[in-house]
């Protein structure tokens, strides 16, 4: 029996369950020649797939109507017609929701379970790792001794931002939404302060009080009223990295935000929009430094992982409630 | 007799008379050892004065109340203490709102009336243009067949960025506020296009025609809802120059407009304020590459001149209502 999740409706808003459909088929799949059968043990839920399932024109094509969604998959060879894959390996890539599924290897990544765990590659070890790694440095562009924050801050890339971010010698402030996740900053990543954006009177004034010098690079997961207020306290030549902007993705309205034109004006400031497979050319020189960093101790990470392929959707969703901390990732 | 214009008050949204103050002191200057007397010949005023005279943190210092005003002035030397200035000779430099003054001569630069008219040091060849060229290059990196468009098109600094884009090979859009200022654009300064904000019902809509292959470059002078339509027409790797936002210089609440983020994001976009002081050594290549194109017939500017010292606080409050075409000099 396999199971496959499609998009059923475009979300309007928050997803909600009746967005996606299950569907199971009684089928056996063979691997033809080149071919490998693939079953599925990781499937990453990110938050740029919200974006993926409208239809508005963005930087990858939306995904279709009544057709598998696909995401981050660590998947089992359990059969394999191709010669660059031995059943019992393991593999990373863009793959269905499915259960089970057929590849041609193309673009398969194989990934090694004694390394790291399996997971590590779908977090710190993948796209998560290389988004906090070449965002934060290649537009980031950060000099030891000035200050970073980061919303979103213990999520899946906020928290990798913030470590790296120490170990290259900065001050380093992050925003989340629960006193929780705010004490896991400090003790579990090594930051120097974090703020409770729910909690939070004034946000304006808590980062101010957190970074007395100023906002240097601001690390942006969110967009909306958290990034208002950051842009009060910005540094003349601040760099600001627009790398999410999960607050309003959901919005059916068009968001609005404070004017950010005469902030820029003013501070010689600059914000750039990231999205890391434009940097694929540097990925093997920033999986080198994640992976050592990872053995010397210097990185940590956590995951929030959901069992079952039947709560995918529900795993997504959570997203965007805070439920996770650090990478979410269902467990098939 | 000797005419100053202080500056009387903070202007609470639109400058009015009242912010100004004008003192006649019947005194005669005579320069000491190293010092030079200056009779003011030409004063430029400029948006970017408005937010000198607010308290808020910019760039540059706030204007002091109750002292004068200084803007860019192109003077003459009517007595010279200082071996490297003669009498008769004429200079640019940050000064008063007097109609003379005393200066040591620091910070002053020697100006040429044989090689240009007095004025082009106050745009083409002084502030003005520095801004257009740098701003473009610095930040814009144009590419020939690219698309740009400028707001604030009809203005000292967008007709010249329109014809430096042109000149170097970009398809270029002009946004002004008048069908005058619009067929000026194509008739004298060699626009491809014009759209005239105040008559557009739907200026996102219009730029969409005018830019068929979307937006590369936007050259910002102007911020706000214009700029907002500019966002729903950028391309993948488009660069935004924030040079200035006069429309929302003037408003006493925070303005608010589209988030840019979620734009930013979806198209690896670029934003970035630019300040020319930012880029005092790159002058002197981008003079001479200005007065190439000037002697070359390859650049043309137009200025609108008022006369009187009396004027100049008038000429200022002009510039917010549009009607200056090209650089505003107050001639005295």
């Amino acid at each position: 029996m396999i199971q496959t999740i499609l998009l059923k409706n475009r979300p309007k808003g928050t997803p909600t369950p009746s967005d996606f459909e299950f569907v199971k088929e009684d089928i056996n799949l063979t691997p033809k020649e080149g071919e490998l059968l693939l079953d599925t043990v990781y499937v990453s839920v990110d938050p740029y797939l919200r974006s993926r399932m409208s239809d508005a024109k963005s930087y990858i094509p939306s995904f279709e109507l009544n057709k598998p969604i696909h995401s981050g998959v660590v998947a089992k060879v359990t059969a394999s017609k191709n010669d660059n894959f031995k059943e019992g390996e393991f593999v990373m890539g863009m793959l269905d929701w499915k259960t089970q599924q057929i590849s041609s290897g193309k673009e398969l990544m194989k990934v090694d379970g004694d390394k790291a765990p399996l997971s590590a590659y779908l977090g710190i070890l993948g796209m998560t790792g290389l988004t906090a790694y070449l965002g934060l440095t290649q537009i980031g562009k950060p000099v030891a001794g000035e200050t970073l924050i980061v919303s979103g801050a213990a999520g899946a890339v906020g928290s990798v931002v913030g470590q790296i971010a120490k170990n290259l010698g900065l001050n380093v402030i992050g925003i989340a939404g629960t006193d929780e996740k705010v004490a896991l900053l400090k003790s579990k990543f090594g930051f120097d302060a974090g703020i409770n954006y729910n909690t939070s009177t004034d946000i304006r004034a808590d980062i101010a009080k957190a970074a007395p010098n100023g906002i240097d690079i601001y690390f942006d997961n969110v967009g909306g009223p958290i990034s208002d207020a950051v842009l009060f306290n910005i540094n003349k030549f601040s760099r600001t990295i627009n790398c999410g902007a999960i607050s309003v993705y959901n919005e059916t309205e068009l968001p609005q935000s404070v004017s950010v034109q005469p902030f820029l004006v003013k501070n010689s400031s600059l914000m750039q929009g990231f999205i890391v497979s434009d940097y694929e050319k540097k990925f093997p020189e920033a999986m080198q430094q994640l992976a050592e960093w990872l053995a010397a101790g210097k990185l940590t990470y956590t995951e929030t992982v959901v069992e079952g392929f039947e709560n995918i959707p529900k795993a997504f969703m959570d997203l965007f409630e805070g439920k996770n901390t650090g990478k979410m990732i269902v467990k098939i």
